[in-house]
Protein backbone atom coordinates (compact mmCIF):
# COMPACT_ATOMS: atom_id res chain seq x y z
CA UNK A 1 0.00 0.00 0.00
CA UNK A 2 2.73 2.11 0.19
CA UNK A 3 7.00 2.55 0.68
CA UNK A 4 8.54 3.26 3.83
CA UNK A 5 11.85 5.27 4.14
CA UNK A 6 13.65 4.71 7.71
CA UNK A 7 15.96 7.69 9.01
CA UNK A 8 17.64 8.91 12.01
CA UNK A 9 17.36 12.04 12.85
CA UNK A 10 20.68 13.99 12.59
CA UNK A 11 21.93 16.75 14.59
CA UNK A 12 22.18 18.98 11.53
CA UNK A 13 18.61 18.88 11.29
CA UNK A 14 18.13 20.24 14.59
CA UNK A 15 17.84 23.73 15.91
CA UNK A 16 18.47 25.88 19.12
CA UNK A 17 15.05 24.79 20.14
CA UNK A 18 16.25 21.53 20.77
CA UNK A 19 13.90 19.92 18.00
CA UNK A 20 13.87 19.41 14.22
CA UNK A 21 13.82 22.33 12.29
CA UNK A 22 10.45 22.36 10.56
CA UNK A 23 11.36 22.73 7.36
CA UNK A 24 14.06 20.06 7.08
CA UNK A 25 11.61 17.55 7.67
CA UNK A 26 9.84 18.30 3.90
CA UNK A 27 13.52 17.59 3.20
CA UNK A 28 13.10 14.10 5.22
CA UNK A 29 10.17 13.32 3.08
CA UNK A 30 11.78 13.82 -0.13
CA UNK A 31 14.55 11.74 0.72
CA UNK A 32 12.06 9.35 1.16
CA UNK A 33 10.80 9.92 -2.26
CA UNK A 34 14.19 9.52 -3.99
CA UNK A 35 14.69 6.58 -2.06
CA UNK A 36 11.08 5.18 -3.48
CA UNK A 37 12.31 6.44 -6.82
CA UNK A 38 15.59 4.14 -6.25
CA UNK A 39 13.74 1.07 -5.82
CA UNK A 40 11.42 1.29 -8.01
CA UNK A 41 14.71 1.03 -10.37
CA UNK A 42 15.16 4.62 -11.46
CA UNK A 43 18.65 5.99 -11.55
CA UNK A 44 18.63 8.77 -9.15
CA UNK A 45 21.73 10.27 -10.79
CA UNK A 46 19.73 10.91 -14.51
CA UNK A 47 16.66 11.13 -12.59
CA UNK A 48 17.53 14.64 -11.19
CA UNK A 49 20.91 15.59 -13.39
CA UNK A 50 19.91 16.12 -16.82
CA UNK A 51 16.60 14.71 -17.68
CA UNK A 52 14.51 15.71 -20.34
CA UNK A 53 10.99 15.71 -18.15
CA UNK A 54 11.56 17.03 -14.55
CA UNK A 55 9.21 17.22 -11.71
CA UNK A 56 9.34 20.22 -9.63
CA UNK A 57 7.25 20.90 -6.71
CA UNK A 58 4.34 23.31 -7.34
CA UNK A 59 2.76 22.65 -3.75
CA UNK A 60 3.72 21.66 -0.56
CA UNK A 61 2.24 21.40 2.95
CA UNK A 62 3.18 19.88 6.08
CA UNK A 63 1.59 19.18 9.77
CA UNK A 64 3.50 18.55 12.84
CA UNK A 65 1.91 16.79 15.40
CA UNK A 66 5.37 16.12 18.18
CA UNK A 67 8.19 17.33 18.59
CA UNK A 68 11.23 15.66 17.12
CA UNK A 69 14.36 14.87 18.44
CA UNK A 70 18.01 14.43 17.56
CA UNK A 71 18.74 10.57 16.93
CA UNK A 72 15.20 9.55 16.85
CA UNK A 73 14.02 6.92 14.64
CA UNK A 74 11.72 8.17 11.80
CA UNK A 75 9.60 5.94 9.72
CA UNK A 76 8.30 7.90 6.64
CA UNK A 77 5.89 5.69 4.64
CA UNK A 78 4.73 7.49 1.37
CA UNK A 79 2.26 6.76 -1.25
CA UNK A 80 2.24 8.64 -4.62
CA UNK A 81 -1.03 9.22 -6.77
CA UNK A 82 -1.96 10.97 -10.34
CA UNK A 83 -3.93 13.98 -10.47
CA UNK A 84 -3.51 14.77 -14.17
CA UNK A 85 -1.64 13.36 -17.22
CA UNK A 86 0.83 16.32 -16.48
CA UNK A 87 0.61 16.31 -12.00
CA UNK A 88 1.18 13.94 -9.04
CA UNK A 89 1.00 14.38 -5.65
CA UNK A 90 2.68 12.03 -2.73
CA UNK A 91 1.73 12.00 0.50
CA UNK A 92 3.78 11.15 3.60
CA UNK A 93 3.31 10.09 7.20
CA UNK A 94 5.65 9.96 9.72
CA UNK A 95 5.95 7.91 13.12
CA UNK A 96 7.90 7.33 15.85
CA UNK A 97 7.67 4.17 17.62
CA UNK A 98 3.97 3.99 16.01
CA UNK A 99 3.11 7.61 16.87
CA UNK A 100 2.17 9.80 13.74
CA UNK A 101 4.12 12.75 14.62
CA UNK A 102 3.91 14.36 11.07
CA UNK A 103 2.19 14.39 7.83
CA UNK A 104 2.85 16.22 4.82
CA UNK A 105 2.17 16.64 0.51
CA UNK A 106 4.15 17.87 -2.23
CA UNK A 107 2.81 18.11 -5.38
CA UNK A 108 4.64 17.73 -8.86
CA UNK A 109 4.26 19.04 -11.88
CA UNK A 110 5.95 17.39 -15.15
CA UNK A 111 7.90 20.03 -17.06
CA UNK A 112 9.89 19.66 -20.20
CA UNK A 113 13.07 20.86 -18.47
CA UNK A 114 13.99 23.24 -21.28
CA UNK A 115 10.92 24.94 -22.24
CA UNK A 116 9.70 24.33 -18.61
CA UNK A 117 6.16 23.58 -20.75
CA UNK A 118 3.97 21.15 -19.21
CA UNK A 119 4.32 17.67 -20.53
CA UNK A 120 2.99 14.21 -19.92
CA UNK A 121 4.15 12.12 -16.88
CA UNK A 122 6.61 9.39 -18.08
CA UNK A 123 6.25 5.56 -18.48
CA UNK A 124 8.67 5.35 -15.99
CA UNK A 125 7.20 7.44 -13.08
CA UNK A 126 3.62 5.96 -14.38
CA UNK A 127 5.26 2.77 -13.43
CA UNK A 128 6.59 3.70 -9.96
CA UNK A 129 2.98 5.47 -8.85
CA UNK A 130 1.56 2.11 -9.98
CA UNK A 131 3.72 -0.25 -8.38
CA UNK A 132 3.35 1.63 -5.01
CA UNK A 133 -0.03 1.37 -5.48
CA UNK A 134 -0.48 -2.35 -5.58
CA UNK A 135 2.64 -2.92 -2.59
CA UNK B 1 0.94 46.64 5.89
CA UNK B 2 3.43 44.40 5.88
CA UNK B 3 6.50 44.13 6.45
CA UNK B 4 9.56 43.25 3.68
CA UNK B 5 12.58 41.30 3.61
CA UNK B 6 15.46 41.38 0.86
CA UNK B 7 17.51 38.29 0.44
CA UNK B 8 19.67 37.33 -2.30
CA UNK B 9 19.21 33.54 -3.47
CA UNK B 10 22.80 31.72 -2.46
CA UNK B 11 24.69 29.00 -4.36
CA UNK B 12 23.49 26.78 -0.99
CA UNK B 13 20.11 27.28 -1.60
CA UNK B 14 20.24 25.87 -5.23
CA UNK B 15 20.32 21.92 -5.82
CA UNK B 16 21.05 20.05 -8.69
CA UNK B 17 18.47 20.85 -11.18
CA UNK B 18 19.50 24.74 -11.96
CA UNK B 19 16.85 26.00 -9.09
CA UNK B 20 16.21 26.85 -5.27
CA UNK B 21 15.65 23.44 -3.73
CA UNK B 22 11.78 23.47 -2.22
CA UNK B 23 12.08 23.56 1.59
CA UNK B 24 14.87 26.37 1.06
CA UNK B 25 12.15 28.85 0.59
CA UNK B 26 10.06 27.84 4.22
CA UNK B 27 13.82 28.86 5.57
CA UNK B 28 13.99 31.80 3.79
CA UNK B 29 10.40 32.76 4.93
CA UNK B 30 11.34 32.23 8.26
CA UNK B 31 14.87 34.39 7.84
CA UNK B 32 12.14 37.25 7.16
CA UNK B 33 9.93 36.26 10.39
CA UNK B 34 13.04 36.87 12.30
CA UNK B 35 14.21 39.76 10.93
CA UNK B 36 10.52 41.32 11.15
CA UNK B 37 10.76 39.98 14.83
CA UNK B 38 14.33 42.19 15.21
CA UNK B 39 13.08 44.76 14.08
CA UNK B 40 10.37 44.97 16.14
CA UNK B 41 12.49 45.31 18.71
CA UNK B 42 12.60 41.79 19.81
CA UNK B 43 16.24 40.07 20.78
CA UNK B 44 16.79 37.12 18.33
CA UNK B 45 19.01 35.46 20.82
CA UNK B 46 16.65 35.23 24.07
CA UNK B 47 13.74 34.42 21.72
CA UNK B 48 15.43 31.75 19.96
CA UNK B 49 17.66 30.09 22.73
CA UNK B 50 15.96 30.14 26.27
CA UNK B 51 12.68 31.77 26.05
CA UNK B 52 10.19 30.98 28.07
CA UNK B 53 6.63 30.65 25.94
CA UNK B 54 8.12 29.11 22.53
CA UNK B 55 6.18 29.81 18.88
CA UNK B 56 7.05 26.26 17.21
CA UNK B 57 5.52 25.71 13.44
CA UNK B 58 2.49 23.15 13.58
CA UNK B 59 1.52 23.94 10.07
CA UNK B 60 3.33 25.46 6.58
CA UNK B 61 2.08 25.39 3.16
CA UNK B 62 4.06 26.94 0.30
CA UNK B 63 2.92 27.47 -3.36
CA UNK B 64 5.73 27.43 -5.95
CA UNK B 65 4.60 29.85 -9.19
CA UNK B 66 8.28 30.46 -10.81
CA UNK B 67 11.56 28.78 -11.10
CA UNK B 68 14.31 30.98 -8.60
CA UNK B 69 17.45 30.67 -9.43
CA UNK B 70 20.63 31.54 -7.60
CA UNK B 71 21.38 35.52 -7.84
CA UNK B 72 18.07 36.12 -8.04
CA UNK B 73 17.03 39.04 -5.99
CA UNK B 74 13.99 38.27 -3.42
CA UNK B 75 11.42 40.67 -1.67
CA UNK B 76 9.66 38.82 1.19
CA UNK B 77 6.51 40.19 2.48
CA UNK B 78 5.22 39.01 5.65
CA UNK B 79 2.04 39.97 7.38
CA UNK B 80 1.12 38.17 11.01
CA UNK B 81 -2.39 37.13 11.83
CA UNK B 82 -3.65 36.35 15.19
CA UNK B 83 -6.16 33.43 15.14
CA UNK B 84 -6.78 32.75 18.81
CA UNK B 85 -5.23 33.48 22.06
CA UNK B 86 -2.36 30.61 21.80
CA UNK B 87 -2.15 30.50 17.80
CA UNK B 88 -0.54 33.04 15.06
CA UNK B 89 -0.04 32.74 11.43
CA UNK B 90 2.10 34.67 9.31
CA UNK B 91 1.46 34.96 5.19
CA UNK B 92 4.25 35.47 2.99
CA UNK B 93 4.43 36.51 -0.64
CA UNK B 94 7.40 36.30 -2.17
CA UNK B 95 8.56 38.46 -5.09
CA UNK B 96 11.35 38.97 -8.04
CA UNK B 97 11.19 41.92 -10.06
CA UNK B 98 7.82 42.74 -8.63
CA UNK B 99 6.61 39.64 -10.48
CA UNK B 100 5.59 37.17 -7.44
CA UNK B 101 6.99 33.45 -7.37
CA UNK B 102 6.45 32.00 -4.35
CA UNK B 103 3.14 32.28 -1.54
CA UNK B 104 3.65 30.43 2.02
CA UNK B 105 2.26 30.26 5.33
CA UNK B 106 3.11 28.60 8.70
CA UNK B 107 0.90 28.46 11.38
CA UNK B 108 2.48 28.87 14.80
CA UNK B 109 1.27 27.62 18.41
CA UNK B 110 2.35 28.97 21.59
CA UNK B 111 3.32 26.72 24.43
CA UNK B 112 5.25 26.50 27.20
CA UNK B 113 8.88 25.68 26.72
CA UNK B 114 9.15 22.86 29.49
CA UNK B 115 5.38 21.74 29.75
CA UNK B 116 4.80 21.86 26.23
CA UNK B 117 1.41 23.09 26.72
CA UNK B 118 -0.52 26.02 25.65
CA UNK B 119 0.36 29.18 26.59
CA UNK B 120 -0.99 32.97 25.83
CA UNK B 121 0.74 34.83 22.91
CA UNK B 122 3.25 36.95 24.71
CA UNK B 123 3.05 40.71 24.82
CA UNK B 124 6.04 41.08 22.66
CA UNK B 125 4.86 38.89 20.16
CA UNK B 126 1.02 41.10 20.04
CA UNK B 127 2.92 44.24 19.26
CA UNK B 128 4.87 42.65 16.80
CA UNK B 129 1.90 41.23 15.17
CA UNK B 130 0.04 44.85 16.13
CA UNK B 131 3.03 46.49 14.71
CA UNK B 132 3.29 44.71 11.26
CA UNK B 133 -0.74 45.26 10.63
CA UNK B 134 -0.98 48.81 11.41
CA UNK B 135 2.18 49.46 8.78
CA UNK C 1 40.26 -0.57 12.26
CA UNK C 2 37.58 1.77 11.78
CA UNK C 3 33.84 2.49 11.12
CA UNK C 4 31.98 2.66 7.90
CA UNK C 5 29.13 4.80 7.45
CA UNK C 6 26.93 4.44 4.54
CA UNK C 7 25.68 6.86 2.74
CA UNK C 8 23.68 7.83 -0.76
CA UNK C 9 23.95 11.20 -1.93
CA UNK C 10 20.54 13.39 -2.08
CA UNK C 11 19.46 16.23 -3.72
CA UNK C 12 19.21 18.32 -1.05
CA UNK C 13 23.05 17.97 -1.05
CA UNK C 14 23.91 19.29 -4.30
CA UNK C 15 23.78 22.66 -5.91
CA UNK C 16 22.86 24.21 -9.22
CA UNK C 17 27.01 23.12 -10.38
CA UNK C 18 24.93 19.67 -10.64
CA UNK C 19 27.61 17.97 -7.82
CA UNK C 20 27.52 17.69 -3.99
CA UNK C 21 27.83 21.56 -2.18
CA UNK C 22 31.11 21.18 -0.41
CA UNK C 23 29.62 21.75 3.28
CA UNK C 24 27.33 19.61 3.16
CA UNK C 25 29.81 17.20 2.74
CA UNK C 26 31.19 17.86 6.45
CA UNK C 27 27.52 17.60 7.18
CA UNK C 28 27.88 13.84 6.14
CA UNK C 29 31.17 13.14 7.53
CA UNK C 30 29.00 14.32 11.19
CA UNK C 31 26.70 12.13 10.10
CA UNK C 32 28.82 8.85 10.29
CA UNK C 33 30.47 10.70 13.78
CA UNK C 34 27.18 10.26 15.13
CA UNK C 35 26.00 6.67 13.54
CA UNK C 36 29.50 5.48 15.07
CA UNK C 37 28.82 6.66 18.54
CA UNK C 38 25.33 5.20 18.80
CA UNK C 39 26.83 1.72 17.31
CA UNK C 40 29.01 1.93 20.50
CA UNK C 41 25.82 2.20 22.81
CA UNK C 42 25.34 5.90 22.80
CA UNK C 43 22.09 7.61 23.31
CA UNK C 44 22.33 10.24 20.96
CA UNK C 45 19.86 12.18 22.55
CA UNK C 46 21.05 12.63 25.40
CA UNK C 47 24.78 13.04 24.14
CA UNK C 48 23.26 16.31 21.48
CA UNK C 49 20.80 17.56 23.71
CA UNK C 50 21.60 17.85 27.37
CA UNK C 51 25.00 17.11 28.03
CA UNK C 52 26.99 17.93 31.19
CA UNK C 53 30.31 17.65 28.92
CA UNK C 54 29.99 18.49 25.22
CA UNK C 55 32.39 18.33 22.52
CA UNK C 56 32.40 21.27 19.82
CA UNK C 57 34.08 21.12 16.84
CA UNK C 58 37.11 23.65 16.79
CA UNK C 59 38.57 23.09 13.92
CA UNK C 60 38.15 20.97 10.74
CA UNK C 61 39.53 20.56 7.19
CA UNK C 62 38.82 18.49 4.17
CA UNK C 63 40.14 17.55 0.41
CA UNK C 64 37.84 16.94 -2.33
CA UNK C 65 39.11 14.75 -5.18
CA UNK C 66 36.49 13.90 -7.31
CA UNK C 67 32.61 15.16 -8.05
CA UNK C 68 30.13 13.54 -6.26
CA UNK C 69 26.36 13.54 -8.09
CA UNK C 70 23.08 12.87 -6.52
CA UNK C 71 21.99 9.49 -6.16
CA UNK C 72 26.37 8.45 -6.00
CA UNK C 73 26.80 5.37 -2.60
CA UNK C 74 29.07 7.07 -0.31
CA UNK C 75 31.01 4.80 2.41
CA UNK C 76 32.33 6.90 4.81
CA UNK C 77 35.00 5.41 6.98
CA UNK C 78 36.01 6.61 10.01
CA UNK C 79 38.87 6.83 12.89
CA UNK C 80 38.96 8.97 15.72
CA UNK C 81 41.62 9.71 18.17
CA UNK C 82 42.89 11.15 21.40
CA UNK C 83 45.21 14.28 20.91
CA UNK C 84 45.22 15.02 25.02
CA UNK C 85 42.87 14.43 27.78
CA UNK C 86 40.49 17.48 26.66
CA UNK C 87 40.74 16.95 22.55
CA UNK C 88 40.53 14.55 20.16
CA UNK C 89 40.62 14.14 16.03
CA UNK C 90 38.30 12.44 14.13
CA UNK C 91 40.01 11.04 10.50
CA UNK C 92 37.22 10.63 7.59
CA UNK C 93 38.05 8.79 4.28
CA UNK C 94 34.91 8.70 1.62
CA UNK C 95 35.44 6.60 -1.20
CA UNK C 96 32.42 5.71 -4.26
CA UNK C 97 33.15 1.93 -5.77
CA UNK C 98 36.65 1.86 -3.97
CA UNK C 99 37.73 4.77 -5.22
CA UNK C 100 38.85 7.92 -2.48
CA UNK C 101 36.44 10.91 -3.54
CA UNK C 102 37.45 13.06 -0.29
CA UNK C 103 38.94 12.99 2.92
CA UNK C 104 38.44 15.43 6.11
CA UNK C 105 39.12 15.62 9.58
CA UNK C 106 37.69 17.27 12.78
CA UNK C 107 39.19 18.19 16.07
CA UNK C 108 36.87 18.00 18.94
CA UNK C 109 37.20 19.88 22.76
CA UNK C 110 35.71 18.64 25.74
CA UNK C 111 33.75 21.85 27.65
CA UNK C 112 31.65 22.00 30.20
CA UNK C 113 28.44 23.01 28.73
CA UNK C 114 28.12 25.63 31.39
CA UNK C 115 31.40 27.07 32.08
CA UNK C 116 32.52 26.14 28.18
CA UNK C 117 35.80 25.46 30.26
CA UNK C 118 37.85 22.65 29.17
CA UNK C 119 37.15 19.47 30.68
CA UNK C 120 38.73 15.31 30.59
CA UNK C 121 36.78 13.29 27.96
CA UNK C 122 34.53 11.66 29.37
CA UNK C 123 34.51 7.52 30.10
CA UNK C 124 32.11 7.12 27.67
CA UNK C 125 34.09 8.84 24.75
CA UNK C 126 37.25 6.79 25.53
CA UNK C 127 35.43 3.86 25.32
CA UNK C 128 34.23 4.75 21.52
CA UNK C 129 37.69 5.47 20.53
CA UNK C 130 39.24 2.32 21.99
CA UNK C 131 36.37 -0.03 20.74
CA UNK C 132 36.35 1.87 16.92
CA UNK C 133 40.50 1.67 17.05
CA UNK C 134 40.56 -2.09 18.00
CA UNK C 135 38.02 -3.16 15.18
CA UNK D 1 42.77 45.21 1.63
CA UNK D 2 39.57 43.10 1.84
CA UNK D 3 35.71 42.73 1.07
CA UNK D 4 33.70 42.69 4.26
CA UNK D 5 30.19 40.71 4.21
CA UNK D 6 27.55 41.59 6.84
CA UNK D 7 25.20 38.59 7.92
CA UNK D 8 22.72 37.83 10.99
CA UNK D 9 22.85 34.49 12.30
CA UNK D 10 19.79 32.41 11.91
CA UNK D 11 17.51 30.23 13.41
CA UNK D 12 18.09 27.42 10.73
CA UNK D 13 22.29 27.78 11.44
CA UNK D 14 22.27 26.62 14.91
CA UNK D 15 21.90 23.48 16.18
CA UNK D 16 20.37 21.47 19.78
CA UNK D 17 23.39 22.50 21.02
CA UNK D 18 22.23 26.21 20.95
CA UNK D 19 24.83 27.45 18.71
CA UNK D 20 25.82 27.57 14.94
CA UNK D 21 26.31 24.39 13.84
CA UNK D 22 30.09 24.00 12.38
CA UNK D 23 29.69 23.21 8.54
CA UNK D 24 27.28 26.36 8.50
CA UNK D 25 29.93 29.08 8.90
CA UNK D 26 31.85 27.51 5.56
CA UNK D 27 28.08 28.48 3.83
CA UNK D 28 28.29 31.75 5.24
CA UNK D 29 31.78 32.15 4.39
CA UNK D 30 30.52 30.91 0.54
CA UNK D 31 27.89 33.48 0.74
CA UNK D 32 30.83 36.00 1.33
CA UNK D 33 32.43 34.91 -1.82
CA UNK D 34 29.26 35.31 -3.67
CA UNK D 35 28.44 39.13 -2.70
CA UNK D 36 32.12 39.90 -3.38
CA UNK D 37 31.86 38.47 -6.90
CA UNK D 38 28.72 40.23 -7.66
CA UNK D 39 29.90 43.12 -5.58
CA UNK D 40 32.85 43.28 -8.62
CA UNK D 41 30.34 43.04 -11.34
CA UNK D 42 30.01 39.25 -11.87
CA UNK D 43 25.96 38.09 -12.81
CA UNK D 44 25.87 35.47 -10.44
CA UNK D 45 23.20 33.26 -12.13
CA UNK D 46 25.91 32.93 -15.16
CA UNK D 47 28.74 32.41 -12.77
CA UNK D 48 27.13 29.69 -11.09
CA UNK D 49 24.71 28.36 -13.40
CA UNK D 50 25.89 27.41 -16.82
CA UNK D 51 29.24 28.67 -16.84
CA UNK D 52 32.45 27.57 -19.52
CA UNK D 53 34.87 27.53 -16.07
CA UNK D 54 33.98 26.46 -12.98
CA UNK D 55 35.84 26.79 -9.76
CA UNK D 56 35.19 24.10 -7.73
CA UNK D 57 36.62 24.27 -4.38
CA UNK D 58 38.93 21.31 -3.94
CA UNK D 59 40.41 22.20 -0.43
CA UNK D 60 38.58 23.56 2.82
CA UNK D 61 39.79 24.26 6.56
CA UNK D 62 38.18 26.27 9.43
CA UNK D 63 38.80 27.49 13.14
CA UNK D 64 36.07 27.74 15.46
CA UNK D 65 37.30 30.11 18.22
CA UNK D 66 34.03 31.51 19.92
CA UNK D 67 30.47 29.67 20.14
CA UNK D 68 28.21 31.52 17.80
CA UNK D 69 24.33 32.47 18.75
CA UNK D 70 21.25 33.05 16.95
CA UNK D 71 21.02 36.99 15.91
CA UNK D 72 24.36 37.15 16.46
CA UNK D 73 26.00 40.00 14.28
CA UNK D 74 28.70 38.55 11.81
CA UNK D 75 31.50 40.72 9.71
CA UNK D 76 33.10 38.07 7.40
CA UNK D 77 35.95 39.83 5.87
CA UNK D 78 37.63 37.65 3.11
CA UNK D 79 40.58 38.27 0.70
CA UNK D 80 41.12 36.07 -2.92
CA UNK D 81 44.75 35.13 -3.20
CA UNK D 82 46.02 33.44 -6.60
CA UNK D 83 47.90 30.33 -6.19
CA UNK D 84 49.12 29.23 -10.00
CA UNK D 85 47.46 30.21 -13.04
CA UNK D 86 44.82 27.26 -12.60
CA UNK D 87 44.12 27.78 -8.64
CA UNK D 88 43.20 30.23 -6.04
CA UNK D 89 42.59 30.29 -2.48
CA UNK D 90 40.01 32.66 -0.35
CA UNK D 91 41.07 33.33 3.29
CA UNK D 92 37.94 34.62 5.69
CA UNK D 93 37.93 35.78 9.57
CA UNK D 94 34.99 35.90 11.12
CA UNK D 95 34.26 38.94 13.59
CA UNK D 96 31.34 39.33 15.78
CA UNK D 97 31.61 43.49 17.62
CA UNK D 98 36.05 43.63 16.57
CA UNK D 99 36.26 39.86 18.36
CA UNK D 100 37.24 37.27 15.93
CA UNK D 101 35.39 33.90 16.12
CA UNK D 102 36.25 32.24 13.39
CA UNK D 103 38.52 31.88 10.36
CA UNK D 104 38.47 29.68 7.07
CA UNK D 105 40.47 29.24 3.85
CA UNK D 106 38.91 27.89 1.02
CA UNK D 107 41.16 26.79 -2.05
CA UNK D 108 39.18 26.66 -6.02
CA UNK D 109 40.58 24.77 -8.91
CA UNK D 110 39.40 26.45 -12.57
CA UNK D 111 38.46 23.52 -14.66
CA UNK D 112 36.59 23.31 -17.98
CA UNK D 113 33.34 22.47 -17.12
CA UNK D 114 32.61 19.72 -19.60
CA UNK D 115 35.90 18.00 -19.31
CA UNK D 116 36.57 18.96 -15.53
CA UNK D 117 40.43 19.22 -16.90
CA UNK D 118 42.11 22.41 -15.72
CA UNK D 119 41.88 25.96 -17.34
CA UNK D 120 43.60 29.12 -16.54
CA UNK D 121 41.46 31.09 -14.33
CA UNK D 122 39.14 33.59 -16.29
CA UNK D 123 39.88 37.19 -16.80
CA UNK D 124 36.71 38.33 -15.02
CA UNK D 125 38.04 36.38 -11.98
CA UNK D 126 41.92 37.76 -12.29
CA UNK D 127 40.43 41.08 -12.00
CA UNK D 128 38.00 39.99 -8.94
CA UNK D 129 41.39 39.13 -6.95
CA UNK D 130 43.30 42.15 -7.97
CA UNK D 131 40.34 45.02 -7.39
CA UNK D 132 39.97 42.81 -3.90
CA UNK D 133 43.67 43.20 -3.50
CA UNK D 134 43.61 46.74 -4.03
CA UNK D 135 40.78 47.66 -1.59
Amino acid sequence: MSFTYYRTVRFQDTDSAGVVYFANILKICHEAYEESLEVSGINLKYFFLNPKIAYPIIHANIDFFKPIYCGDKLEVQLIPQKVTNEKFEISYEIFIADVIVSKAMTRHASIDIVTRQKREISDEIDRWIQVLNQR
